[in-house]
């Protein structure tokens, strides 16, 4: 990770290179395109705010949104030491980190070739409970960095009962798998001859205009390092060059 | 479910009505709005096409985006016969189906009160392979008129095998929650008066333009049911919107 000397380097993290191949995240389905790299991976995983993460208790399964971030192959989310999946967590526990994007919706000319636009990975490893005081407050300054260019000198300071009552987890991502559908319309050749609409429905999640906080101070504008999140843009795009940002130790 | 006299009417179920509260869906999190009712868990849920579905295979938990769709209290989604999630659930396994909605950034004047507006759903049950054949095709039916008003009578009509490779998965829930956050900045009263920019950064999943197919015939119009995706609209408002035309019996 270029830029960032605030973490050692940990072994086998590469910016480069492919997570191995299991029967976990083998993939399955081999007419969709799948990755292996992490490239492709962390691509999917920056671009996002929201992931989902499934774990188990007692046998039971649960899937919990909640938001990540990323330092090299480390995943990190975040909750109230109250939650129930934190709790569980503390263990050590196996879980399974998914971030999708929904692209657009594909209409073909029969009900079979329907299909969506999409890109998601998977990422599966064992979730610990980061109680390290060090590793804890810069994985804290990370999620505002991260995403907030510039934003955690800009704030006050976190209050030591403020770390104390946020759990923070972190994964190594131990494999990992990648898959995206970007394409028109995928029909049986006979069935192109059909008089049947058939198109691509683009979907794309957008930043709209800043609502400043009512209480807010008069002489106060808005930073600089949020100048990315420009109304129109898509969150996808401004999350991933705040990624970037941030890797190049420019946040 | 006004309207619907395709399907018999099932046992316990109501329009109305809250889901029963467990270990399972008890929320902990007392700071937040979460809600047991049909009314807010269907709400949710019909607003989305994309949802991500947990499950485990030998104590591994996998967590798979997938689309589904919904019929009173019945939840269905689908995949190909090779996919290793439904293979898994043939058995009849234990799932937990999420649907999220991430309504918007919102930047405090502390790291601590740094959070998202966002709505969710989690759903609980057990996932049953649809291998009667009425409910199977009805199934897949309702997957194309409940998205798109109208649409199922337009296609070419399913061919036996194209049936037979898809698998339909259904779940009824038994227990489920909502959650939201619809609110802007929450800072600890005294940190109002920092000279701290806050405010909330709306994000919105919004329709774009239609493309239709480059192979389409010269003369094929956009059908009239799918008026409802004008470019700008959200797809949440839209899919609501169609999810209420299905059910009316409009579709």
């Amino acid at each position: 990770m270029p830029g960032d000397t605030t973490l050692p380097p940990r072994e086998n993290e590469t910016s480069r290179g492919s997570y191995p191949v299991s029967e976990r995240n083998k993939l399955r389905r081999v007419h969709e395109r799948g990755r292996y790299d992490r490239e492709a991976v962390h691509a999917v995983l920056d671009a996002a705010m929201l992931c989902h993460v499934a774990y188990s208790i007692e046998g039971e399964p649960y899937c919990t949104p909640t938001i990540h971030w990323r330092e090299g192959d480390r995943l990190y989310w975040h909750g109230s030491s109250a939650s129930r999946m934190l709790r569980q967590l503390k263990a050590g526990a196996r879980v399974c980190l998914t971030v999708s994007h929904l692209d657009g919706l594909v209409l073909a000319r029969s009900g079979f070739h329907h299909s969506v636009n999409y890109r998601s990975a998977m990422c599966f490893g064992t979730a610990r409970i980061v109680d390290d005081r060090h590793e804890k407050e810069h994985a804290l300054e990370t999620l505002i960095e991260r995403f907030y260019p510039g934003r955690a000198r800009l704030l006050r300071p976190l209050e030591p009962q403020e770390v104390k009552a946020t759990m923070v987890i972190g994964m190594e991502i131990e494999e990992a798998s990648a898959k995206m559908r970007a394409a028109g319309v995928g029909d049986d050749e006979d069935d192109y001859a059909l008089p049947i609409w058939a198109g691509v429905i683009p979907v794309r999640t957008v930043v709209d205009p800043l609502e400043a906080c009512s209480r807010l101070l008069s002489d106060v504008p808005v930073p600089e390092g949020l100048s990315g999140f420009a109304p129109g843009r898509g969150l996808d795009e401004v999350l991933l060059e705040n990624q970037r940002l941030y890797e190049m130790g420019a946040g």
